[in-house]
């Protein structure tokens, strides 16, 4: 199918996002990226949140070319570059040095072409999932089979952990090299099937800090930080995987919500400091415990990354309520028609003690919509070569 | 002038607000107010924060009353009764166990009236003046003449550095019995003649959680802060004391706005998270850190409690122009009459580089007014009997 022979080879894969639950903040080599902690996160399901990206090779091709979502961008950047390196540095090992005429040439020029099926402005981790997506493209174009998420963690830390589905653990590893700081699946995406994410995708938010540059001012300048990584993480990662191993939900998410405010507390106590958290973050961080607290238990838990979007984790069972919940809360600007989207919601009735109790001053248009899914499969090849993403001239 | 015989003593005193440098989050004992790291504060000047309280005793009073801005108030109180009940017992440790004639008698029952001379309101940490108060007033009453912050710290933590004027360090103590968790003055109002403070008063604000719950969930819920407390403090108290000995204001400064940002990261660590920055807050924080970028070297220091209020720390010849850059980024709701207070602020034209550098997105507004104060005396007594704030009646 990606025969060398005819000059031109392509291939095409899907990654997820991933969603962090105990959380990656702070690098201990940055060309390297090394984290200072190990960290665990849920891969969603590529239903509803997906990268495509197609790699092609041909000898016809006169440089390296990348086209993302359409547009032509830069395809000399430092880390796209370096998982081209990886990916080409193992398919030259694998072959022993010597070109062998069957496959691919490794000395042809690379067309890349990468799109996401929800929008990058929501600020949804779309470098993880791209990242990943790259790297299993790259991998499937030069017949290569090995675990690759050490190549994807050099496009973006986090991406290393898409390069599995389900529960996914990327551990800090201890090398000076990187080559055991690697993701590994702690569970997959069938182990858990009654979880589902609601992700809020919110208005109106200016960029924050980039997280490149942020976590570095963290490492350099929160004691509070360097203390998380060290002493806290180690035991709320052996908590996190008991919680996923025995689905524990009150665990998994009450550790989730811990977790994710601590990270949030290290942006505080970097200096300057760093605010990912907006007074609507507050607004709904107050209401999933106002609803955990009118039921008694742990329903809903939040997360928070380095963005403005809520992450919510909950199960099947309680989603049409909580989604109920929100829209009175935070009801939809316009008539509300897509609000909701992805895996379908029905419908719930709140009670009135549940709203008096619950639903506190409303803010009108302040989350724009919100995205069901729930956990899903690590990267996969697109049979179907009318996918592609280049034209079998090489371009888009 | 307090004589016992006359039936009726009386006496008065004014006591001072103070902002924390190196903040107090968290007790070791919650009924002795025993604190888990020591503090450092600066007392600001009585002319334009302070509490008055008047207490007196009299053979004729049937109960022991309490009025606060006016207004009768339960004087059963713990906290009250604390500090009566340790200013009799140091009265009476002091008189040897003999009732001496020519002394007020201690088992008088009380009336106590106490005001703020600015809007409780406000947030501006009025318990902290008012405890101070409290007990400067009855220890004059009884003719007490020993530090007393200890007892004023069984009223509010934090009062009991407003038992002193200028730089004070509360210090946290070893023993179980609080006898050495003391305030102690470690500079004079007038060892910084320069140094001014700005109270950014704003408005609209909600009631957050409040401190004494606050920080028992904190000591109860975050590894951060145990981790702060332990760790950090202690290292950045001896800096503190250093950059306050040196008059160095950037270093003082720096470590101000840190330790801010950490108190306010340990209290997003508890579980459930408090806030009490708010997007308000952020904005003002990213204001100052734009002003100081701009000048190249740390002109002002911001510093929140837990309230919305900022505070201001800089040098007098920065404040007319920052006070400008303020009123441009949170133009006043009204014509600006009473936008600026305190003390008096020259004019200050802004040149467009500072302008265009520091005045993004102003916000309508925001700020309700600005209080121009610098660091002030401890406790005084009020020597003119007019001033006293009951009548002859021992009544308001």
């Amino acid at each position: 199918a990606m025969a060398a022979e005819r000059g031109l080879a392509m291939a095409t894969c899907t990654a997820p996002v991933n969603i962090a639950v105990i959380k990656y903040w702070g690098k201990r080599d940055t060309d390297l990226i090394l984290p200072i902690n190990s960290s665990l996160s849920v891969t969603l399901h590529q239903d509803q949140l997906k990268t495509t990206t197609t790699a092609a090779a041909s000898r016809d091709f006169t440089e390296d070319r990348l086209w993302l979502n359409g547009k032509e961008a830069d395809v000399g950047h430092p880390r796209v570059q370096a998982c081209l390196r990886e990916v080409r540095r193992l398919a030259r090992k694998r072959r022993g040095g010597g070109e062998d005429t069957a496959t691919l040439s490794l000395s042809y020029k690379i067309h890349i072409a990468s799109e996401n099926n929800f929008p990058t402005a929501a600020g949804l981790a779309s470098s993880a999932a791209g990242y990943a997506c790259l790297v299993s493209a790259l991998a499937r174009l030069y017949g290569l089979e090995e675990e690759l998420s050490e190549v994807a963690r050099r496009g973006s830390g986090s991406a290393c952990r898409s390069m599995f589905g389900g529960f996914v653990q990327w551990q800090r590893g201890e090398r000076p090299d990187g080559t055991d700081s690697l993701a590994l699946q702690v569970a997959p995406e069938t182990h858990w099937p009654e979880l589902r994410v609601l992700v809020l995708v919110v208005s109106g938010e200016k960029k924050p800090v980039g997280s490149t540059a942020g976590m570095q001012t963290s490492v350099e300048t929160s004691p509070l930080l360097k203390h998380r990584a060290e002493a806290v993480v180690p035991e709320r990662l052996a908590q996190m995987l008991r919680h996923i191993q025995e689905r524990d939900f009150e665990g998994f998410g009450q550790l989730a919500m811990r977790d994710s405010n601590q990270f949030h507390a290290t942006c505080l106590d970097t200096f300057p400091p760093i605010f990912y958290l907006t007074d609507l973050s507050r607004q709904i961080i107050a209401l999933a415990h106002r609803y955990n607290a009118h039921h008694g238990h742990t329903k809903v838990a939040y997360t928070f990354d380095a963005g403005p979007n809520a992450v919510i984790f909950t199960l099947a069972d309680t989603v049409a309520e909580f989604v109920e919940v929100v829209r009175r809360s935070f009801p939809p600007a316009t008539n509300g028609d897509q609000f909701v989207r992805g895996l379908p919601v029905g419908s719930a009735a709140l009670s009135q003690e549940l709203v008096a109790a619950v639903v506190t001053e409303p803010v009108p248009g302040a989350v724009q919509y919100i995205l069901h899914t729930k956990p899903g499969p690590g990267p996969q090849l697109v049979d179907d070569p009318s996918q592609h993403l280049l034209g079998a001239d090489g371009l888009p």
